[in-house]
């Protein structure tokens, strides 16, 4: 029976880590709002499930809904291979996600800092302010960071977590993209200064199933209307 | 061998909900930064510790280091009983714990939607749009989503996730606790439809351990210029 997951169609946004997990590990599944329809979801959220999720994305499992991004990937890497075995190696590949989190959180703050309420250009002027404190500390702190995780890991090409490819690897994948559409000056500047991390997203795309994916119909574009990414050329500086 | 805990001093932040599992689990810990100084977080962070946390809180644990509160949390459930031991049980316990992260962030960014590089004063009126669609949009979804839960779950006296304690229920104390802080007039209003997190909020805070440490100096107060929850109020409609 395929997974059903529930996400808005046409954004790519957090449910984006997902359906890359999900296609790296070709498990079979409906991207259900994108057959029936944004209702859905609220029909779902509201219906009569136990233990309903506060939000989208969720995954269905038989009768059971899981929710949260990091909470659904840590469960599809264990079923999947995604993540270690070990207690140790999925904590610290959780706390990777976790991270990942963060840092795709704040990119999207920058865009919309006095939330979702308001549009883009009612907000622009304060968008630029926390667009600027992103680009010039928070963008260089983060990937400072995974350039320093993969450079303690041994592994050859560079992963994450131990030698083999996990969930986290595939998240900052995306994000390298969803930075590069939105802040394309910034990256440019910024990229250089981590190489292991640029390997890890070249690596990540050359997969099989991810290129397949990204090439397909499956895979929905970035929009400057949507998503965690957004790209306003006045917040690249 | 005690746990080393590491946080901000003078701060209750996320590391509040890590303190107060530790203090339920009756876990011998020392709170680091509260003894040494805050230098050793930053000491810590960048120093030769391998698979080192983004930022605080962290916990050391032996030689590792686990960050990211959320999955502190997960880390100590398991040990300390404060988790239900099926896989089920404690990714929904994970899912819950995921979004009250989620609602004490959104609390968070009410008094600094910019971001932490101004102060409040800085950018007073942009929290207060931040503030406003807070109170009247999200304060409710959240409080509903808990009091939703809890109505489904047959256990008296009420509990988030089964019959027993998890971190869950002490976090939604926490974050209830920082509510009534920040937002007295807005919680005022809200409560009597939330008379279940109101009861699980007492239950949490009759426990012997909880209640000790409240009333010890290592519970450090809520404050206007720190934490996740902070009172200005202007923000409070």
């Amino acid at each position: 029976m395929p997974y059903e997951f529930y996400y808005w169609p046409h954004v790519q946004g957090r449910g984006e880590f997902v359906r890359l997990a999900l296609e790296e590990a070709g498990a079979p599944y409906i991207d259900v709002a994108r057959v029936e329809g944004p209702e859905v979801l609220k029909r779902v959220l509201e219906g009569r499930f136990p233990k309903p999720p506060f939000a989208p994305p969720f995954l269905k499992v038989r009768m059971h809904l899981i929710g949260q991004t990091t909470n659904i990937l840590l469960y599809l890497g264990e079923r999947h291979g995604l993540a270690p075995k070990s207690d140790a190696g999925r904590l610290w590949t959780n706390q990777i996600q976790l991270t990942i989190g963060d840092f795709s959180l704040e990119a999207h703050d920058t865009h919309h800092p006095l939330g979702p309420r308001l549009q883009f250009e009612e907000q622009a002027t304060e968008a630029m302010k926390r667009a600027a404190w992103f680009r010039e500390e928070r963008l260089e702190r983060f990937l400072g960071w995974f350039e320093n995780i993969l450079s303690q890991n041994a592994s050859v090409p560079p992963h994450l977590v131990g030698a083999r490819l996990t969930y986290a690897d595939i998240s900052l994948f995306q994000t390298v993209e969803g930075l590069r559409y939105a802040f394309p000056k910034a990256m440019q500047r910024a990229e250089r200064r981590y190489p292991r991390v640029i390997a890890l997203h070249d690596l990540v795309a050359s997969r099989p199933r991810i290129r397949a994916y990204l090439a397909s119909e499956r895979r929905i574009g970035f929009h400057e209307r949507a998503g965690l990414f957004r790209h306003h050329a006045e917040l690249d500086g």
